[in-house]
């Protein structure tokens, strides 16, 4: 008799397991229910059809030859029955049933089981403020949300749209509707910089710096919002600084795990209400299975369970829960956590823990950040990349690695290496010895993957003392003129002499290369903050001044470079 | 009493050995010699030199901050003394000196050392045919060289090139001299594809039909040279098959370790003449270190030592030996073997063994070729993806990654993660779990490098049976009409009609998802071969075919659009 299969939960996770199943088990009775019309669609393709980029929904619903994954497509092709438009109630666990309502009919029955999947998912988080759900507000949480929005924009009803929340979804939206529609968009964010939690300050200043010359100039950071008025439709938002317009306010504050229906079921669930698993995605009932954005799973970085709602997790999860429905053994070993984001035309993207995140986990981190080609410095058309290394200073391991580059594919060929690094605990030097696939085109022969590694390598063995740009910058514009330091520029002169010029008294200009021979002239009974284009060559004269016992220097991470990616002034 | 260290070579491990040594211990005494006026110099960038694409040979020996790596470079940047033009006759190992010869002035001397490095690289192999040293026959071997052949060609003198040898630095120059200038470049190649032992046939194809779209279409496979003529200079290359005109000949043959010096001080040195080093890079004396080029070093896939000369490496040997050379004890673990080629408007990239390698190193493999977008299926601007994994049967190790694809970034996001598991014996199921950074715009939630891993797990557990295309093509052109096979086409009829109206008797459509309703009609008593665009739908219905007692089938891998990229055509 071939088993009965229901899964609960028909975007990314659900089907995938479903599919799996019956490749492994064509006998299997596998269905598959979902709330939604719409299923099996790429959701984090949301975004890019809603910027037009992808014109129909349709597509996002498509596979790769074009077939619409629709309850025909899954019936024929994949031999999967699909309910849509049906509600899972209540799992009685011990009947082996799920009570399910059918939306539009508002029919109730009882659908056995022999195992059961939960595909549950996450939902976007509303802010508890007045007004959250005025019409005109939304989340970016489902495919029906995103046309409905678009169908706003398209009819030419959005002029101006607000954007509460700068993560990763947040700056997504921002691009789609500034980008190719023209949108005046704001953005407000309640935490001091946008991405937080996933980059540094730091990298978060160049994200901002691209904004606003992309012509996102209002980001609203460490603003509250207070509520959102408006009469039978969104208007306004006010926050604790300011009232914006807006026609449209997109609300990308989070998510949350949907795990209401494991949780009154009697599974066993987080204090956040995420889903509890074992390696094999197994829940406290061994006949019931959890993947997808509904569940924790190991953060192979801290050690502990974490929420990290991905479509390529969910679809990795969905794989392993159908081949262990079919009596297989597969496990999850966890994530690192990694992301791309693209952000008109510049890419961030991470695998691991940004230095603030490390700290909160109660690591003792620090973090390095470099600023060098990504290929071949005389290669044509090289642009700078950033990555800034994050690293435990008593076991030197690697806790996390965040970048910020032009490109967003050549950001990933370093990032997806150093992500099974991470997910492995290995140490900073492992990150320097990393074998890239080496070009004049592609990658330089020495790294900036490389550098990041040797940078904290040094640091770790003490032979480098850094200060960070964005440390750097509030020490040098505060205090009155009075910087408690002086910098030692180490580039030629043709790039010094402007920043002589401006602070004679705390700007003094010596090549790198001429530092040997001209030691007397170094200023004394002061500390030094050594500069260059990169930090590469303030390394160099560190060394040099340290050898000749000019040890108060601390040399400034990604030099002027990273300054200007900042979009930052030195102020006088 | 400072150290005083001598190091023979200075293109790249030796430099990079000179000023991290120099780093660590600012009082050492540091000499690096070359015999070439040019040193440390971005050798991996003369096809781009010669391209035209770096305009100034000085840019391949600058740093990223535009300063001229010279002998006063060194000298004042770094520490190091510098003498070129001085080459290394003989080691002392007894009295720990090195003789020397000026080669300006003839003037011979020793030089005393504490610590030796030998950073003596390899030099090319030149073809022992009648002409090989011909005027006008040119190796890619140095900078001067490369010098002389953008000299040649920017004169006007090369309107017609001979290349000779189809490896990576052979299509390379392919590139340089056909492109930008217009060479009409033919190539000769002894083996019977390009990049032989690099790629599959297969994938050789693939770049075969890219080089002929871009105006190549003379590549001789299978040709020997048996001599070079002309009279005062290289006129012509004459092979066992014809006479090619030419004007410049190139020679990318291979190369070889320079390795003399080190064997006739009684350092060991293997039977193709490379030096012998532990992992800490230091040769059969203690007090002699070894890297880059001239070494083998182990291959992490073959558990064995290998020669696998290349820049980056040269540079991770060179940082290895400087830490060591202060009494550091850092280790080079091994290479996979890893490399990317621009060829033209396609990338060529892989890390590990390919299949027929990985069989002359006595392995029963087998490989698994996929064909998917580079990022989501839905995101304008995707392109197709090949990859092809190599796998061990008996153990289900992952053994080689090769790719091709028009984004070499976006090659080596997935080459670079593979790079570290193939370093580690990972097995083919850890592929299907690396976790890549994702968003549309740059992966796919079930990524093709997924896909790969998958493919091969399923191969593995005997629930997929493959045909490779370049088998599939032999079988079905050869055999005058009878394959011995049917195509049974699972895609949609308006894709496999033209191949039923062509193939009448050996060409069927099914579209999968209506296999199921419509098996009455799959022909039987005879071995199918499944078809569909990638491979996947045709995998699917291998699974719903075997499921019902039909399992003399064979999936054709890359499906039609493997045979598409091979440029290849099914004749009758």
């Amino acid at each position: 008799m071939p088993q009965n299969v229901l899964i609960i939960g028909a975007v990314a996770a659900g089907p995938k397991a479903a599919c799996r199943l019956k490749r492994l088990e064509p006998d299997a009775r596998v269905t598959l229910i979902d709330r939604d019309e719409h299923i099996s669609y790429g959701g984090c393709g949301i975004p890019y059809f809603i910027s037009g980029d992808v014109s129909d929904a349709r597509e996002l619903q498509s596979t790769s030859f074009h077939m619409v994954r629709d309850e025909a497509f899954f019936r024929r092709a994949k031999g999967v029955q699909v309910r849509s438009r049906t509600e899972a109630l209540a799992i009685d666990r011990v009947a082996r049933t799920v009570r399910i309502r059918d939306l539009v009919t508002g029919v109730e029955e009882a659908l056995p089981y022999d195992q059961l999947v939960l595909a549950t998912g996450s939902r976007p988080n509303r802010l508890p403020v007045p007004g959250a759900d005025l019409p005109g507000v939304f989340t970016v949480s489902n495919l029906g949300e995103a046309i409905k929005i678009k169908e706003r924009i398209a009819a030419g009803q959005v002029n101006r749209a607000v954007v509460i929340g700068a993560g990763a979804i947040g700056l997504e939206m921002v691009e789609a509707m500034a980008d190719l529609w023209g949108i005046d968009t704001a953005v407000v964010e309640v935490r001091d910089q946008v991405l937080p939690g996933l980059v540094s300050p730091a990298i978060s200043r160049m994200v901002l710096a691209h904004l606003a010359e992309k012509g996102v100039q209002e980001v609203y950071l460490g603003e509250t919002v207070l509520r959102i008025e408006g009469d039978s439709q969104a208007e306004r938002v006010v926050t604790d600084r300011r009232e914006l317009d807006a026609d449209l306010v997109i609300m990308a504050v989070g998510v949350r795990p949907n795990g209401e229906l494991a949780k009154s079921a009697g599974l066993d669930v987080s204090d956040s209400g995420a889903v509890l698993v074992n390696s094999r995605l197994q829940t406290s009932d061994p006949r019931i299975w959890a993947g997808g954005d509904c569940v924790l799973g190991p953060n192979l970085v801290t050690g502990r369970p974490g929420f990290f709602p991905s479509g390529a997790l969910a679809n990795r999860h969905g794989r392993i829960i159908g081949t262990n429905l079919a009596g297989g053994g597969d496990e999850f070993k966890g994530m690192a956590g990694s992301f791309v984001l693209k952000c008109f035309e510049r890419a961030v993207a991470a695998a691991g823990l940004s230095l603030a995140r490390a700290k909160a986990e109660g690591f003792d981190a620090f973090s390095t950040l470099v600023i060098q080609a990504d290929r071949a410095h005389f290669y044509p058309g090289q642009e700078l990349m950033v990555l800034e290394l994050v690293v435990d200073r008593a076991s030197g391991r690697m806790l996390g690695l965040q970048g910020f580059s032009p490109s967003g594919d050549a950001l990933c060929a370093r990032i997806n290496a150093a992500a099974v690094l991470l997910g492995q605990g290995a140490h900073a030097r492992d990150l320097g010895q990393v074998e890239l696939a080496y070009a004049p085109p592609f990658s330089a022969a020495v790294d900036v993957l490389h550098a990041a590694g040797f940078a904290a390598e040094n640091i770790l063995a003490k032979k480098s003392r850094m200060v960070d740009p964005e440390e750097f910058l509030e020490q040098f514009n505060g205090g009155d003129g009075d910087t408690g330091f002086i910098c030692l520029d180490v580039r030629g002169p043709e790039n010094a002499a402007p920043f002589v010029a401006r602070y004679p008294d705390r700007w003094v200009n010596i090549p790198q290369e001429q530092l040997m021979e001209r030691l007397g002239e170094v200023p004394r009974d002061t500390e030094l903050v050594l500069v260059c284009n990169s930090g590469a060559r303030s390394y160099e004269a560190q060394i040099t001044l340290d050898h000749h016992g000019l040890s108060a220097t601390r040399n400034l991470m990604g030099g002027i470079m990273a300054l200007k990616k900042m979009g930052t002034r030195l102020t006088d």
